[in-house]
């Protein structure tokens, strides 16, 4: 497969080299990445400044393109000026720190895979749930045999996966399910400080999960130790939401009189 | 009622103002909104950075809050530490230019709203049909009306709608429809410059919308000369792919060994 790897940690990261590594051998592999990191950027785009494109060479090799941006606009310029041909499979990752419930709204890594699956390629965002002490071998081996699975999952078109490993060794993995993102709100938390020149500043400071996610849910699943794959498509319309309304609408037809 | 108006243009935009000279003659209106023009910044929200928030004046009056960060953080950090108590209604924009189609995925309007419904506050994204020239009087005046009709419209936690109203004057506009957002590609474009140091440098050039858009969807209704109200969530999961995959997870069941 020729496959595109991104990310959101940037082109240094180790998570992406795990994926690079994992790839190369069997397949035609390009590496196309923010050059720094752009954690939390939701789905942004680059539009009031230019892009530059930098070639990173790692182990004396060329290794792939540094893109001044986000990781949506590192899939836009990797579709559109890079890549010779389209790719067959986008990967993003492998994120330091899972991506689930309503957090997956702010996630750079799975608005790559977003990204992608506009332009119609196939694509999976993969996010390793740890921050500290990484081993992304288990989850790079998980990549490549959910990439060779791809084709055989029959995704409509526009549909992209977000998977989230456990931090666990292989043989400790106890599974994997199909899930829903979970939708249970987080607290926020701000923490005020005030900086030397005494003037007051914030910083965003979540409390991460709630206690309860229901079974189903990337949260739920991941907490029992298994693989959460939850199939995403980038329409927000709440399609139950919108049947009811269409029962009142003709109440809004007076909207503009 | 009390309201929170936020944009994604800044706290000077002209859209902005028009929504609070329309909502403080008979609400409790705040303004919290970023510094800077925030467009095509997705959901995203500022980790890395400190907040600051500064008190703007405008006609000798206190106007509002200027937050060094994105529509989402200006959303946060209104509801947990500047407003005295949780708003009845979060509105964002007015807009200059339409947010439909794909395009809201990249919506720092859009965001805001979508922010609002996670702490589980009603809310609406208005946006308007053009981008020169603009009069953002018909818009106010329809963002009155609908937020009148919000409590109505018995919306399920965490939906909010995403608002577009043609550039017409009230008279002209042919009425309002609920809608679904349109999920045709965009075709994306990149053109490619040379610096005065001779370096390649790229500037994303969207190409607009494709020619045809379903009926139905915000595109094809905005085109009408209607106001397209589509109700939006923020869970990405895709269903009708989710029930298609349970069917084939058991062979899935066998990916971590």
């Amino acid at each position: 497969m020729r496959i595109l790897l991104t990310n959101d940690d940037g082109i240094f990261a180790a998570g992406l080299y795990s994926l690079y590594c994992q790839f190369r051998e069997q397949h035609e592999v390009f590496v196309v990445a923010p050059e720094s990191e752009q954690s939390a950027v939701g789905h942004a785009i680059t539009l009031s400044n230019p892009l530059r494109v930098k070639e990173v060479y790692r182990n004396g090799g060329f290794y792939g393109w540094a893109v001044s941006g986000t990781p949506a606009d590192a899939v836009k310029i990797a579709v559109n000026e890079l890549l010779p041909s389209h790719p067959d499979l986008v990967i993003s990752g492998i994120n330091l720190g899972p991506n689930v419930g309503i957090n997956v709204l702010y996630s750079g890594t799975v608005s790559a895979a977003t990204e992608a699956a506009f332009l119609g390629i196939p694509a999976m965002a993969i996010s390793l749930d740890t921050y500290s002490n990484p081993d992304f071998g288990p989850a790079a081996v998980i990549a490549e045999r959910l990439a060779l699975s791809i084709p055989r999952l029959n995704l409509a078109q526009g549909v992209c996966l977000n998977v989230n490993v456990p931090a666990l060794p292989l043989e400790k993995i106890k599974g994997s399910l199909f899930t829903r993102q979970a939708t249970i709100p987080l607290r926020d938390k701000f923490e005020k400080r005030v900086d030397p020149r005494k003037r007051v500043y914030y910083w965003e400071a979540e409390d991460g999960f709630v206690a309860s996610a229901e079974p189903g849910t990337d949260i739920h699943t991941l907490r029992q130790g298994k693989i959460s794959i939850t199939p995403i498509h980038y329409d927000l319309t709440h399609s139950e939401a919108l049947k009811l309304l269409k029962q009142q609408e003709a109440d809004f037809l007076k909207l503009s009189r």
